[in-house]
């Protein structure tokens, strides 16, 4: 069946598509041959056209499909579909898709797959869909996925893959080239082999460059990298993700507690990891949560507004302030119009502020050993940046209502909440941090309700005392 | 000389301290007796402690130890310092380090290095002394960095290395193996070799662990991955990234513009692009440029003080606004009072729906295939998140002072607002992007100015109107 279908298709009159434009994006002439193959239920046609596809390309095509497409694609491809494309879509794409595809075809699906892949596709699923996929497979498989789940989630147990080469210290170079040409079931890829004791305690890695420049009768030990630190299974993925960039690390050997090898982590898994880490923050800064391009209206809804009701408190506090000063706004109305200068302009440089102290914690780059100093030049920056606003700010007021007084009030007002900014955009970063909270999550809301309550504060209160104005 | 210190090495009193605590940040114990080893010029002591060190901790210790002290560091270590120590720091550390030490000590230093490294610390000095350095170097080296520094800034020839190895076609893996036993000026280390015809044209790449697990007696085409899109050189870093990450690879062959082999890009220097890129949409939306911990104030404030201007304009459009409405304010002051609540909702409802859309476009999953579902998606999300805080913000106004009639016209505010939000967070980055702008860069202070004037404006004009104010 194989080899008839790989005869249809030299004999296959489709011609080439290029899969991606120049852009980078799917080919759209591709997408819609695609389409046409399934319409059709061309099997050949559909597997000229996507059986060679690299994994990724398989992934976003998928995405690109029809949901109902969906399914067909994988049925029509049969043995020729990776299930590792799965490991390349959202989340809500990859639910969709294994909710139309029957519990045995996924389970032989993901038979083919390195743990760490079969476990990425697995561990978003409910543990009734997980448990009936599982009981499909062998045993073998069966057990060593279900060791993978039982670690915790973002943990490096569940991103490694327990196929691995480890070979024992009184091995030769050569010993083990020969081991690895006879070995089946190799990982797909891997970059180093391990040494490990008779109890499986890792001892060390060998890079295989250092195994292809060395000579066949050496000991592996002699150009072993003895292990400094191993990555232990129950480890939080970001935590790794740090030691991987650190380190510029292509693979790592994972260990259980008692420092036995038990998997390896590569760097591509990483990536993704290190990717999310810097999106998360943005996203959190910003105020959504995980959400992707494909989840739907009122997931998205529910989880941004959350965010905006707990902002909501922040602006009612600020009303809260100006509501002290209704008579002395009722007195002089220009102090209404010119009120949101004085927080919008403090609400941005506490942004700026807070968002290099959220990243700097992130990546350590800001601690308690350059606290003092960071510090010190966010004050100096603040009142350098708000005496050059002031002025500039001040000069308006005055020239727009004629009242230098207004310049004078308008420009103190801005000194004095640039200064609150500063502060407040790095020591509410810190003190979250310190307390155990990700100041990702929780600074904006803090800083702006700084920035807010001290800018509508100063401004009034000092037009007031300047003006003798009732509040 | 060298033999003499490691006798004394195995003498030296000093004891084992670890280098990093538990929160893997640098050992303060470990700091100290770095410090003082320079201190008391004991070039002993401080090989002892530091000459064994991972280059990235090398990095992190350099930026700790005093200005002035870091030129002695290195010049304490002599051979024993590995200069790759000096692209794992801070570009502002970096340089002030580099000012610090003799031109032929750096070039000295830069001889040992990969070509990438060399050009990653070479690139940022000014010309003069980039050519000082290359002037103390070999003719080879010289004109290798010359030739990489000569591609554009951020380009894969930038960060390449001209360090590979490349077979010819009708090799085995016998001789394969055997060539690399023997050359010498190997790269530090790899990860796949190449196969090239007479004319170094790139014709495919083959991974090592692919070579171990063949017979010596094979040729290597017969396990050659062929070449489907190779790196050019003057391609940007970022494209390059987006290519490493979405087919997980961990080094790809770098070409000229005749497709003939010139250097190799590793996973190392792209995973510091990609989280480079991700962050870098952080900074543009918060409006801080891509300064560092260890930048100086001024430095620091005239970046900021850009965007801060910018937003400037911003708040006085909304100040002028308000400015239309004097009359109605000065009739019912308590419009003043909440008026920010409604520009602030709207300001946070944009933010939320432009990280998304920017973030959407940078990773390339928002495009003209989904923009109208998502577009639908977003009306639906602002319209529902609309209602909601128009009610729960509408009942607050009527219970705080006690007129329904003010309930109902903030929340109709807060839902004309909300939409607003929605659409303009999602159709300025798509608008920037179309027109070559960087989304990251100039949505939010087009995206605030819309929540400002239209919160400003539904809010004020539709109290005027139903309460029958003078405007």
């Amino acid at each position: 069946m194989s080899e008839a279908s790989e005869l249809d298709v030299t004999a296959s009159p489709v011609p080439d598509i290029p899969v991606r434009d120049e852009d980078e994006h799917l080919n759209r002439e591709f997408i819609a041959a695609v389409e046409a193959a399934i319409e059709a239920n061309d099997q050949d046609g559909l597997r000229h056209l996507a059986a060679d596809l690299h994994e990724a390309d398989t992934g976003d095509l998928l995405e690109t499909l029809d949901p109902e497409d969906r399914a067909s694609f994988i049925r029509l491809l049969g043995e020729d579909f990776d299930y590792t494309a799965l490991t390349e879509i959202d989340e809500a794409v990859r639910l969709q898709v294994l909710e139309d595809l029957p519990t045995e075809v996924i389970a032989e699906g993901l038979g083919e797959l390195d743990s760490d892949d079969a476990v990425y596709i697995l561990e978003d699923l409910d543990e009734d869909d997980q448990a009936a996929i599982l009981e499909e497979l062998p045993y073998a498989d069966r057990a060593q996925l279900q060791k993978a789940l039982d670690y915790p989630e973002e943990s490096a147990g569940r991103r490694m893959q327990t196929e691995f080469i480890a070979v024992a210290p009184f091995w030769t170079i050569g010993q083990t080239i020969d081991y690895m040409r006879e070995a089946r079931d190799l990982p797909d890829s891997f970059y180093e082999i391990y040494v490990v004791d008779p109890t499986f305690k890792l001892l060390g890695s060998v890079h295989l460059d250092k195994i292809l420049r060395t000579k066949r009768d050496e000991k592996v030990t002699s150009i072993m990298e003895e292990t400094r630190q191993a990555v232990l299974a129950t480890e939080d993925q970001e935590e790794v993700a740090r030691r991987f960039e650190r380190y510029n690390l292509v693979s790592s050997a994972v260990v259980d507690e008692n420092d036995r090898l038990v998997g390896v982590l590569t760097v591509d898994d990483i990536v993704d990891v290190i990717q999310e880490e810097a999106e998360e923050d943005l996203r959190a800064l910003a105020g959504v949560g995980d959400e992707e391009i494909s989840d739907n209206v009122m997931t998205i809804a529910r989880s941004r507004l959350t965010w905006l009701v707990v902002n909501l408190g922040t602006a009612v506090l600020a009303s809260v302030v100006i509501a002290l000063f209704e008579d002395t706004i009722e007195a002089m109305v220009a102090l209404a119009v010119l009120m949101p200068i004085v927080a919008s302009m403090g609400g941005n440089a506490g942004t700026q502020t807070m968002t290099v102290a959220v990243r700097g914690i992130a990546t350590q780059e800001l601690g308690a050993r350059n606290l003092l100093r960071v510090l010190n030049r966010e004050i100096l920056v603040s009142v350098f940046n708000g005496v050059a606003l002031a002025i500039l700010i001040g000069v308006t007021a005055w020239m727009w209502f004629g009242s230098p007084g207004l310049g004078v009030v308008i420009g103190g007002a801005i000194v004095i909440n640039l200064l609150f900014a500063g502060l407040s955009g790095l020591l509410i970063p810190i003190a979250l941090d310190k307390m155990n909270v990700d100041p990702a999550i929780a600074s904006s809301v803090f800083v702006t309700t700084v920035t807010d309550v001290v800018g509508f504060f100063a401004f009034l209160g000092i037009a007031a005392l300047w003006f003798g104005l009732p509040f």
